[in-house]
């Protein structure tokens, strides 16, 4: 349902209205005034007869013009009665500002649950409760108390932004304003009983005038939702910018004192947020630099970049920092470097970084200098530009905005600026250079990574599929599966995956008393015993591996069972699983967790204790395609065990991305029945892969 | 030799001297008289007998005044000349402003050598040239021009820099003014032809109101010179912070286009600043986060915090940043809990962190909180304390700045606040909070960092070796070395080791024709061909492992000789070395280089081709303790690989620490023949640990 009207409503009543402007009723009305809303106010307080300038009104029935939306700011208690009240008057919309609910406890929760039960039965939908409410810059809609309603004013903009904590999310936007970003609509969320910051995401996707999404969550407890409003925006072109917090055990239990959102591992939201394109960020900062470089409006077409600047040492930080995310700056073409030659001074370096030397671009060198931009902007090898100002003064901002200003329109591509200056001691050139969309960031690392994002965002943007070509998986038709939770054999367990495509390898399992196999099955063998009261074979001497003949074979079948007798007699014994062996390759570990946020999730590592002690894996929610898989087999500190050398042949990437898109189509297919899946190991060689142990547990 | 004419002079004498305030000498002399330098001002030029208000003289030798030191705005080849007159007349220093030295090439590094020359004579020590010059804020002192000797005017205060980059440089020093860090000397030091950066700071270190040194470096010549000077910074409590750029390869090369100081690897230098208590700064912001933390003036006894605030999302984003860094939310006392159960509200939590929702601050619950930061300061459990304002407004940075001030003194504890407020917009509570020295930065993740590197800083300057504590090692007695480059085979690079107290694996090396040990020598054993003319010998069946008895070595010496005749028909062979192999443990490599700026560095890792993947190597530079060896090993990522667990036993970490610094005092001594030595695999047991292979390359 639209929220236009909670965003952009004809009245405002204030529930709990108040002439004392340190409660949140009181902070409310004054905002509405002072900033100038335009709508109704319609203060309610039956002890008074005006408030504030305003007509006061004994309660929500008796008001006498159009009103969308309630700000209630009431004990928790009178909520649910004045909900109906609402819901009777056909006001849509309400804003709980007051806490007293399931934050503070057992009775909180009964409290909360029924004035969500009192919302949903008169079609009211609400904001909050416990928060500090939400704001439309543009329309001076101040549903709010507290800093956020409060000066400095916002300024108008094309961010909107949700906040899972009003006091930080506030700086946030406080912080992203000071650096100059505009606003647009500001929502702390607070409790989310009924609306959820994905639904407040979703709602600014489909607002015209937000162009980019900024959030502070803690968490969501619909993770594929959000995913699905990520892909929304992402072929909408509208950037989404989060901040997670609540990612370690020290910040969970922060988090964990004042909200009921937190769920899911930080490993698992980052790869939802790179499935789905969403953009991280990682400081306050750095939500303002990104803001402003994504509202700009120009995006790169890879990863190349060109620098020209004045001083030598902000080039060597930024070559630093780009080294560090992945930017390039290759090399000019020869007639780009030819233009450069005739236009700049040559005791710089004309080569990328351009060195032009400091105090070069003066009013008479302008025209040369036009020509240098507009050459470098035209090399087809750069996708962005980005100027070292450093401490340069006014003048040269000034001349270069002017420069930049004719130069760039011609070339759809991003140009950055560093400087050490502020719009304070440099207006002019600030405001230039604003104007033409040219972020200016204070240090070259963060220009560096700001241009990493925009790349990065271009290439999600590159990877949303083509119509058509996103067709679902066809069904894999499974063995049949026992009722219930239960934890399927190895057997079982790689029959399951054998349906789904995955290459496993041979095994037969030989009841209790056999203990030889076919002419088929090809030696060295692995031994195992199988026992569902037996979770660690191999310490109780279960296993045998490397079994070279039929007599060692005999020998090992009598081993293992006599092994796991003694070891625990009371063990009821399946048999003994025999499995032909691989030889070389790779092991590698494949999981599947099924998240309560996120639903299965596939996981991906390098065997062994070395990988283990690294916690080297990489994530992605199911189902994903191949695009994903190689991001995912990528993204692993360890990749380049998987390339070969020393006389191991290179892994066979195309054959493990396969089996990783097809875990993860069986895994989304098995969603309801699925609690674990473990392929360990998973034996890449140079052709193709081979699972050779796995566990499949159902719930 | 003293610096201090140069950053006081009595009187300042401009060569090149100008009226054009757009060139260098012109700039010069603008900013001496605009910012009221109260010595005697000399501008040098024949032309004029008056420049901007004071007497022009025609040259050094007319000066008729006290003159300490001239700055050169003249072209490279008239320099030499300059700086005989200087010598002539006693001036002790010169600032060379101008480039055409080597960075320009061939003909520019013979001036500057010339000009070196004539300085040197004429006992006239140069900063520069090729650079901005230098400033001391305090006394006015503007020997400079370009972006440093400009609005905006830096505030006075406690640090003095030096910058290898004057238009990076100065941006950083001017982004530290701007969050309020005061200055006192900065220097941009250009090509370093006589002063060097390190010189600078070993200045700042003896002078009295130096409290922060701050760094921008792209390289240093002498390594271990910077060490020296930071660990004499240590010893006086004066914290330097280095920015250091050029530490990739896209930074290197843009570095090289207009630095001469690029040496050295960027783990090494990270090492050596570990070593000597030198903190690094990332960016510029945190250059500005960390001289106001530093400047603060107080230090943590530990890592333990405790955050206090009305924002649960700062909290949470707090405890993520505090485990990235290492600090712990510990529990507080049961009296300092039973304290803020009196003096806070209960609808919050009063565990660590502590949140008190962010309306309670108020005049009249000042008492309540006076008592809560007392007794949370009090907390024995408790090292630092941090504010989470948030977007709390004027009125609470105000009443918490007020309350802070009687709170604090009784207790040298730090104490840190986030605001997403400005000085500007709460100038009250920022100054009050300023004047009793609460750094207010602008995110959490920031006050978390800076927190840590307090912590950090402390635990350097407790690792200063006690008086007498630190005596040199004995000298080791090394078994005859061959003269001049050589590489030793296995044998006499284990003797080499031993000789160190190094333990290696028992070795005997057969002669040509000889197939048998005696009986002393345990099975199993290792069988290698010697000979200096094979690299890798495993490649060529050089070698055979676990060979068990009599019989299968006979076999095997025979095996490896014959397969180094095929494989190598004209190679020397010395003969075939048989060594006991050690069961068990971890392999670790240990191997040193001679770097040309810091000399013999070791370098620590675990062996095999995953640690190599990743590259996950420590360093130190040698000769270092057991403390430095400990942290080496700690550093690694793969160290929970020497816990032990699954069945394998914990190594014996002492026995690694001591062979660590045993190898860095043999390092050390070697230091003249040492080209690099390599222990490969330095095999950990749970009781000791013994070099299995060895290599030492002498130069």
């Amino acid at each position: 349902m639209s929220l236009e009207k909670l965003f952009n409503p004809r009245g405002i009543a204030i529930a709990g209205a108040s002439g004392d402007p340190t409660r949140p009723g009181g902070q409310t009305v004054r905002a509405l005034n002072q900033y100038g809303y335009q709508g109704g106010i319609y203060p309610i307080n039956p002890r008074y007869s005006e408030l504030a300038g305003h007509k006061c009104y004994p309660s929500i029935s008796a008001i006498d013009g159009a009103c969308d939306l309630v700000v209630i700011a009431l004990p928790a208690a009178q909520t649910p009665a004045l909900l109906r009240e609402c819901g009777a008057k056909g006001i849509g919309f309400a804003v709980i500002l007051g806490g007293g609910f399931r934050e503070t406890g057992e009775e909180g929760a009964r409290i909360e649950a029924e004035m969500l039960a009192a919302a949903k039965e008169s079609k009211v939908r609400v904001i909050g409760p416990n928060c500090l409410g939400l704001v439309n810059v543009h329309a001076h809609v101040f549903a709010a108390f507290g800093s956020i309603a409060r000066d400095p004013a916002h300024t108008p903009g094309g961010v909107s932004a949700v906040i899972q904590s009003g006091g930080f999310g506030n700086g946030l936007v406080l912080q992203c304003s000071l650096a100059g970003v505009g606003f647009r609509y500001i929502v702390a969320s607070g409790n989310e009983s009924d609306i959820t910051a994905p639904e407040l995401m979703s709602a600014f996707v489909d607002d015209p005038h937000t162009k980019v999404i900024l959030a502070y969550l803690e968490g969501v407890t619909d993770g594929r939702g959000l995913m699905e409003i990520g892909r929304r925006a992402l072929a909408a072109r509208k950037p989404i910018l989060i901040l997670k917090a609540g990612n370690t055990e020290q910040g969970k239990r922060a988090a964990a004192s004042h909200t009921a959102n937190l769920t899911g591992q930080y490993d698992i939201y980052r790869a939802a947020f790179r499935q789905c394109g969403i953009i991280e960020v990682t400081d306050i900062h750095e939500a303002a630099d990104f803001a402003l470089a994504l509202l700009a409006g120009r995006l790169p077409k890879g990863r190349n970049v060109a620098l020209m600047g004045g001083s030598g040492g902000s080039a060597a930080v930024f070559g630093d920092a780009a080294d560090a995310v992945g930017l390039t700056l290759p090399p000019l073409t020869a007639a780009t470097t030819a233009l450069l030659e005739k236009s700049l001074p040559t005791m710089g370096s004309l080569k990328n970084p351009i060195d032009y030397t400091a105090g070069y671009p003066r009013p008479e060198t302008a025209d040369s200098f036009l020509r240098a931009y507009s050459a470098v902007l035209a090399d087809p090898g750069i996708d962005q530009l980005t100027f070292m100002f450093a401490s340069a003064g006014r003048a040269q901002l000034q001349l270069a905005g002017d420069l930049l200003e004719q130069a760039m329109p011609k070339f759809n591509k991003p140009v950055l600026a560093f400087s050490a200056m502020t719009a304070e001691i440099a207006p002019e050139g600030f405001a230039k250079l604003r104007e033409i969309g040219v972020p200016v960031l204070p240090s070259p690392a963060r220009v560096a990574r700001a241009m990493a994002m925009l790349a990065d965002y271009a290439e999600a943007l590159a990877r949303i599929p083509k119509p058509g070509t996103d067709a679902p998986a066809p069904a894999i038709v499974l063995p049949a599966l026992p009722a219930g939770a239960a934890t399927l054999d190895e057997h079982a367990s790689k029959a399951v995956l054998a349906a789904a495509g995955v290459p496993v390898t041979r095994d037969v399992l030989l009841p209790p008393g056999r203990e030889t196999v076919d002419d088929t099955m090809k030696f060295p063998l692995a031994v195992k015993i199988v026992s569902r009261d037996i979770a660690h074979r191999s310490d109780i001497g279960g296993v045998r591996l490397n079994v070279a003949n039929a007599q060692e074979l005999k020998e090992a079948v009598a081993g293992v069972t006599a092994n796991a007798r003694r070891a625990a007699p009371a063990a009821q014994l399946a048999g003994v699983l025999v499995s032909e062996m691989v030889a070389g390759g790779v092991e590698t570990i494949v999981g599947v967790v099924n998240d309560a946020g996120f639903g299965p999730v596939v996981a991906f590592g390098i065997g062994g204790v070395m990988a283990e002690a690294i916690r080297d894996m990489s994530y992605r929610v199911a189902p994903f395609g191949p695009d994903d898989a190689r991001a995912m087999i990528d993204e692993i500190r360890l990749r380049a065990l998987l390339d070969g050398g020393r006389g191991r042949p290179a892994c066979d990437i195309d054959a493990l991305a396969g089996i990783l898109v097809r875990v993860s189509e069986l895994a989304w297919q098995m969603r309801e029945r699925l609690a674990e899946m473990d392929i360990n190991p998973l034996i890449v060689g140079p052709q193709g892969a081979v699972a050779a142990d796995a566990l499949v547990v159902l719930r």
